[in-house]
């Protein structure tokens, strides 16, 4: 009688669980298949940022001395020798009294102190006017400036975002060192359970939880598999895993975790000694069971069958797992104190993941107002912009007090 | 010489530009493929929600007059009539001095008025010792009780999150009305331009914005293509987009949207009239083109050949317009104040978008700093978490105010 036993500190049960789950091996990806995965090596520079001499923006490139006194009322006059585009590469030199019209991204001249913006010249073709005498180094760009070549563009462990992806192509990286996208595939098992587009009524439930999980994890940043509804025969379980466990980096089961005899993940999974079921202080999970499965010891996360029960486990558990093995870290979410505004009671004994509304105010920090309709209804769960974690010795929070909220993000 | 009229002022631009996009035209989407998408219409709860009387716990379903004196020290004994499983179907009935064990999910015997969990008894199976009087309605949930027949479960507009596609499957929604995902085509365009993996050196540039962009466009919320590389060639340009609007709901170019002859993207759509290039007040990007192509009038933006004022002219234009293609609200990144740490200048007339380093504090509030070795190079915005925006009249920021920030997201 397992349930009657006291759970495990879910703090005991996490530290256990990520212990075991190590980032998934490096591959090798080019970048434009690489942004959103965490980098599994250091990025050198392949050369000088930037890589040569070049105008940053349409102008002259001119000599300091030829233009030092050049104003709207007394004008520099100097002759344009030519044009240089961003894809002229033949190298070409200025002389006194002398300039070149340059393109943005164009190599400079050699002798070109600095790059005088069209704005402040007639834009004149075979000779020009200046009207306003630049610094040196206005308008350009030298070689290096920006980094050196064999200077680390971006460390292990770091998130390739759309911006990095910018820096690396421009210094010439093709491709990176990455842990690839954690696979994760999703079953529900239940004899009870029907494929969803039907009301649930006696005996025939609607699987929430394999879309619900699938569509968790896919936002978690895994590739996200649905298997869908697997029925409670442990054959069948087997042979579901024997096929998932090639393309799987992680497993997620719903329902069955209990110790009733219907329970079937629990009684298949719970002989091979390599998941274990622990009643865990998580409120409303309560047992959740973890381990491995096969030889090629797939983690595996086996979550409760009640869809909001599975949501909150699978914040707890699974989100975290699949952070470990995309190798981002911290895997789990951003912690943010808030002023409680309504007094809340919690289980003792449990540590609570409640369903809150967070709102930031307006002069800083962040408010919390719990969910009207309950905390635990799927409605409320759909309005939550945040878990509000109560520990275990909390039995009640009073209105103005200050609280732990995991917040979640929104895409937009 | 457009480059010295003075600019349109951005938030005339981009009302000008952001009146002719349109949400897409809705479809039919399955529930487990339209997490992410805005939803098209209301969404109605088919049944009501729960769809029948059910327990919400394992445990005994009991009736209160049977129970009502419970403790420990003096336990009711009750008859375990059978048991009740979620994937019972058969309507059963209590009677005086008798139970159900029955499993979370399962229908409730006729009778019921509170399910007692395994916890407060000895579990028994024939018969069973009840430690603990529960309040009526515990341990269940009665028909309707979370949402009636044809109740609003979720609005138009609104995001679907993994949350919500758990709430809309439990009610029985099998498919819903939204905003499909947008398609959006990246061309590079330029002869200096070559592909990734090599260093750039006079007049061969890495294109660095197709994949940059077409990884920004992924984040925000697009199925994004990258098309590549463009020549300076009008005949090649047109042919490119000939093929891609079919499959484009906004196309995005860069370069050649200057005034000088190798200028081509304007050259070859300036004078189509229905691509507009203005010089604009955001500062680092100066001209921008925005209008649609082809019989079908696609959307497109036409950013600078610069990989920093490419990215800024992405989130001032053309994250917003993937946006309101996908039915979002608000369409423009979330806006916080926040207070400079150090003085920075701003060039009069523009408005500056100068890509900074955020940080909450933990009293609430955010700090914001300049990037070390200057806002405007690649390796400065790889370590930005969000643009400081400065007014067109701004031309100082003191150390101590407080200045705008659009916060960029970080998915982990």
């Amino acid at each position: 009688m397992d349930n009657n036993d006291d759970p495990v500190a879910v703090a005991e049960f996490l530290r256990g669980a990520m212990a075991k789950v190590r980032p998934l091996p490096t591959i090798d990806l080019d970048l434009t298949q690489a942004c959103g995965c965490v980098l599994g090596a250091d990025v050198p520079a392949p050369g000088p940022l930037p890589a040569f001499d070049h105008a940053t923006v349409d102008g002259y490139a001119v000599r300091l001395e030829d233009v030092s006194g050049a104003t709207a009322e007394r004008p520099v006059n100097l002759k344009v020798l030519g044009d240089v585009s961003a894809a002229s590469w033949r190298p070409v030199r200025l002389v006194a009294g002398t300039c070149f019209a340059v393109a943005a991204g164009a190599a400079l001249p050699s002798g070109t102190d600095a790059v005088i913006p069209l704005n402040w010249t007639d834009e004149g073709m075979a000779a020009v006017q200046v009207i306003q005498a630049p610094k040196r180094g206005h308008g350009l760009k030298r070689t290096g400036s920006e980094r050196a070549a064999g200077e680390v563009l971006a460390h292990t462990g770091r998130q390739v975002t759309p911006q990095l992806v910018a820096l690396l192509a421009a210094a010439g990286v093709g491709d990176i060192i990455v842990r690839p996208t954690p696979r994760v595939v999703v079953i529900a098992t239940g004899d009870e359970l029907m494929d969803t587009g039907r009301i649930s009524q006696p005996g025939q439930l609607v699987d929430v939880n394999s879309h619900a999980l699938t569509a968790a994890a896919s936002e978690a940043g895994a590739h996200a598999y649905r298997v869908g509804i697997c029925d409670d025969e442990p054959e069948a379980l087997r042979a579901v895993l024997d096929d998932q466990t090639l393309r799987a980096d992680l497993i997620i089961t719903t329902g069955g975790t209990g110790t009733g005899p219907g329970d079937m993940v629990r009684r298949t999974f719970g002989r091979d000694r390599t998941v274990k079921f622990s009643p865990v202080s998580v409120y409303p999970c309560n047992t959740i069971g973890f381990g491995t499965v096969g030889p090629e010891e797939v983690p595996i996360a086996c979550l409760p069958g009640d869809p909001g029960a599975a949501m909150i486990a699978f914040e707890v558990l699974a989100r975290p797992i699949i952070l470990r093995l995309a190798g981002a870290e911290p895997v789990f979410r951003p912690s943010v104190r808030a002023n409680l505004i309504e007094s809340v009671n919690s289980p003792v004994g449990y540590r609570e993941f409640r369903p809150v509304h967070v709102a930031e105010r307006r002069g800083g920090g962040y408010t919390v107002a719990p969910l009207p309709g309950g905390p635990y209804t799927l409605s409320s769960l759909a309005e939550a912009t945040g878990l509000m974690v109560l520990g275990e010795k909390v039995t009640t929070a009073p209105a103005g007090s200050t609280v732990d909220i995991l917040l979640f993000d929104r895409h937009r």
